[in-house]
């Protein structure tokens, strides 16, 4: 269970690190939407370990094919799913994983579950499930496109304690995408390299935090009470792998002003109401006000590192574990359009929500 | 939509701060479970406003009634619908509202979403809400109680800029509600009351941080992927009013480690397979690993204060309110239960999916 | 479990026969729908028994009142409680049934089930619950009625052995109500109130069929594979209680025709795409071809019947029992606004579906 | 949207029957089942076509892989895909049919959903969606035997006019099987592949009804209200492609007797708390009562036939249409696995449900 997100623009991921591939299918994709596979695989292309010497030296080619639901390269609105195979296991870097568990990841839980876990890699707790939603994200945009006239933009705010300097108002995903490490501050992104490239020579990792800005987005998205916008932003953001933190607007910070100082007055401007500040993030009682949606996300270091780590085995025997396999030093710069993929979903499904409360 | 929330125990909340009540139905919550009125209405007065001089002073007697669901003291495995009566609504306070957006409020979004909105008072962006949570929030811990021995306990970590001094390991519900901001920390809990009359003078309002632990919680809770303990407790709680960030185990401040620092290592005590540390939060992979729960929930300032702002009305034009009404310069210490609740609402939820592929 | 229907238009259903109410939340209503509670209390009068000396002789006022979701006379979008107090309970009726299963009523099943019982009526398996789905059906039809111009009808088409010649083409709910077995072949309408008073007299029951009309329903409502129309309206019908069989279009009769016989051909008529013939009942494929949709339903016979049956106790011994209670020798006239609301519940659910693929 | 079935087990297929292929992903399925990819092939050639000369023509060798989700011959819980290419397609037997509607089949009523349909063949109406079905009934179908001893077993009841005699407490699948139309009666079934022939010359086709038994299903699976097994079995029928009735128990029959005559009394057999009759088809309030649940369901004569017949071009023109296309004249042998693979998949759903409220 829990591998299906969202209520009417729907996805349910599957597939493992090591089996026969990773895919998804969408359910709920509105008809008569232009997409061809080329789209999609620039789209997984950005997500793709290997793209730099910083990141995971898998060499998967991460081909992506459509399964179904597209016919003449149009969404028929039917289920479509997205399949890449595959191409690169190495089972043999795990076997040394099969009764040890890895600290800080996923396979001792996995265990405790299931009474079984496929230790050939990670299983469904792989990055590398991600695929499935970076493809789907591919539809959702498309749909945001022709809906309204919505823009998702994401990249790293600080990788370890380096933080940079973006206005948000301004970054566009070009100046994102020049940066190696997926951050626009110029300064700050040739600091991050370097301290990723000394990161991964020491065997070890880091942390940081991506930022996702949604400019444009329509008032009224989001359902009162449990299905707030930024609930299941929330929601979207934690089922990324490694994330350990959501904030949205002022954040945690915003607990240090006074409500006088905090709140955002209304005021006039292009002719429509709009706030003069945006503490709020965009989003108002769970609701989008039209203003940019600024979100923040918190990643941990990756699990695995280089070095040795005490462990225990299955059978309760303590001991050493120095995990194998090619893994990112740091994954923040590959989350960031995983991170887009999923504000995407979000706002895709909210869009088909309300059109069909209000119409368009 | 909006205002139902878990997949097995499943709650629907429903109700506006000023019309005829609000409640929650409960479907799903198992049968046998012994529970009468006084004990949903001890934790419902844990919520209450009016309970000391620093809290808002509506006089709600929120008296809870069990409608169905509940025979000869015992749950039916049926839905269990439970009703507070509103009894203290003065529209006339909201009267000048009826045209005018507050800043920081749903009053615009609402309007932006339905072309509607309930202007006596919040609607359904109305902490009042949450009554039907918090009365919820008791089934699932008595389920809780029988299945397991996982024991939630939620408390205020800062308020403003104050931060308490708290061990996670030690805090006991007593101690929290000692002080009359349930803050455990008794020196900080006095300077906190200290700063919330100030504000209350001021006619001003205070953030701040709950921080909520669950213990105990066995091993093998939340799904892969979507579903993950933390994406769940992230959605939970951000969709309490005014929150706006969230933290799971290391959260922020752990993206400023190493790899090498942040990881948990296993070891083994009392005879079983723990971590050293629990930088992790006692989740990973998105499934429970036996250690405790660490989730901290930013809150911002209250929305509502007794300065003027600016603001503009339905029609555009510029003007300045200053909101009537009673209302919290501080909602923390009311919201701990709130936040108990949803964690206890999460873990009821993920222990009855676990049970369904597992057995006990 | 299993009080919820409906993805968009979403209704949840609470209440035992005997407990202090019965109701149900609606969640999902679009927003801006006129509404009072008298209209609700029109349709509830048409399920109420004691209308006529047919009818069971509970003196049930059914009075429903709206505790949320409505303001100054419209729908909020938000969740609406609709709350029908229980005033006429006689448990001493039902002390002889405490430890004994009445046969074909849900006595046993429950208790396999859920290992206790609400023994003082039939709680969640009583009629009395579909007091929730009739006064949401109110709210539905509202809906249906701003956004096209679907009608809905059902009447009795057979009672026993006798069946009704009625044209569906040219029924009307006026006539349907003129009928006190809502039946509106007038000749077959007096016999079968004949029988039911012989049946009554006799201390037996009588079962029958329900006919379902839905006419000008838009092309397009609908999904393909498991949420087919057909599908849904299966669904809803066996979901009240007393049903055993359910028909679409040429139903288990269309099964002694050839493919030649069957197939309905299209043509053109009143400028528009129609079929020739409808054997289909209105739907192609899982989705509504805008013809008449035509579907029955069978009633058993009520399974409280005045007559001495042999039992089990709960201990298992083997022993003879004679229902009391006040119940009605034949539930169709009763089940036609049951019906009637399940259709529409469908129905506008379908068309919010539909509305958010393709706006209107 | 629309194909997911399921609350716990959940299945959703995907797949055109002239694109890339067809599967099904499996999310709930517990871990710990030992399957492999023949068993589920053993399972998809009960439903091939070309088995027979009675059947089409189409040489779709359905060869199935698993793509994820089992590892060394073990369900992991996580999701399983499941996927056949399709192999055989012959889009140009489809040209003529590119802006013409096929009578009696979805061409129309997509185009009117969704405003584009897949014109190279049925699409999603196609009955080898239920390739998908089937595939995933094996998983429940192991489910079950692992939980309990319930064996599914359904065959043909009746063709056109011709109905077969058969003791639904003796029919065994080897008795099934043997028969080349799947009626256990040899006498029938030698008529009924006479008549099946008969209309295969004649260029026509003919329905029939399918009989579905459950044994030995435990009490206590279904719940109340809108989720009562025969309420979801009614929706698992009537999605199946073709379907126009569903009886459960008595059925329409049933509506012909007297409550006296129809109940069931209660009685002591092998020990346990018995029926004497089984009117209610091993059902009682929706809630299984541990007898053998019996349902019919209605099959109308295919839709493609070989027969001139009148219909509309998409531009409203009257036209006639011969539809090519290789089709069975009967498509009832080959429903009844994919009758049998919805009803496991309902009863292992309820299965779940019950074990997460009251474990083992």
């Amino acid at each position: 269970m829990g591998s299906t997100f969202g209520r009417l623009f729907r996805v349910t991921t599957w597939g493992e690190s090591h089996g026969g591939g990773v895919g998804v299918v969408i359910d709920g994709c509105p008809p008569l939407l232009a997409i061809d596979e080329r789209e999609i695989q620039a789209e997984l292309d950005r997500r793709r370990p290997g793209a730099s010497r910083l990141a995971s030296q898998r060499k998967e080619r991460d081909r992506v094919r459509i399964f179904s639901g597209v016919f003449e390269g149009k969404t028929l609105g039917t289920p479509i799913l997205l399949f890449v195979a595959n191409e690169d296991a190495r089972p043999e870097d795990y076997e040394a994983m099969r009764d040890l568990y890895r600290p800080s990841h996923a396979d001792f839980t996995y265990e405790a579950k299931y009474g079984i876990r496929d230790w050939q890699g990670g299983g469904r707790a792989s990055a590398r499930e991600t695929v499935g939603r970076v493809a789907a994200g591919v539809l959702a945009r498309k749909l945001l496109a022709k809906e309204c006239e919505a823009e998702i933009v994401a990249y790293v705010r600080s990788i370890h304690t380096l933080e940079a300097s973006i206005d948000p108002e301004r970054v566009r995903i070009a100046d994102v995408e020049k940066s190696p490490v997926r951050c626009p501050d110029p300064k700050a992104s040739r600091k991050m390299v370097d301290l990723v490239r000394k990161a991964k020579k020491e065997g070890d990792s880091l942390g940081g935090v991506v930022e996702c800005l949604a400019r444009k987005v329509p008032a009224g998205l989001g359902e009162p009470v449990f299905d707030k916008l930024e609930a299941d932003l929330a929601k979207a953001f934690l089922s990324i792998p490694a994330t350990k933190g959501f904030e949205i607007g002022s954040g945690f910070e915003g607990t240090r002003l006074k409500g006088s100082e905090h709140n955002d007055p209304f005021t006039m401007r292009e002719g429509r109401i709009r706030t003069a500040t945006n503490r709020s993030g965009g989003i108002q009682g769970g609701i989008s006000n039209g203003e940019t949606i600024v979100a923040r996300i918190a990643f941990k270091p990756t699990a695995t590192i280089a070095k040795m780590q005490e462990t225990v085995s299955r059978d309760g025997k303590i001991t050493r574990i120095r995990p194998r396999g090619r893994h990112d030093p740091c994954v923040l710069p590959r989350a960031v359009p995983v991170v887009e993929a999923m504000a995407t979903l979000v706002l895709a499904d909210h869009l088909l929500r309300q059109k069909a409360i209000r119409g368009r």
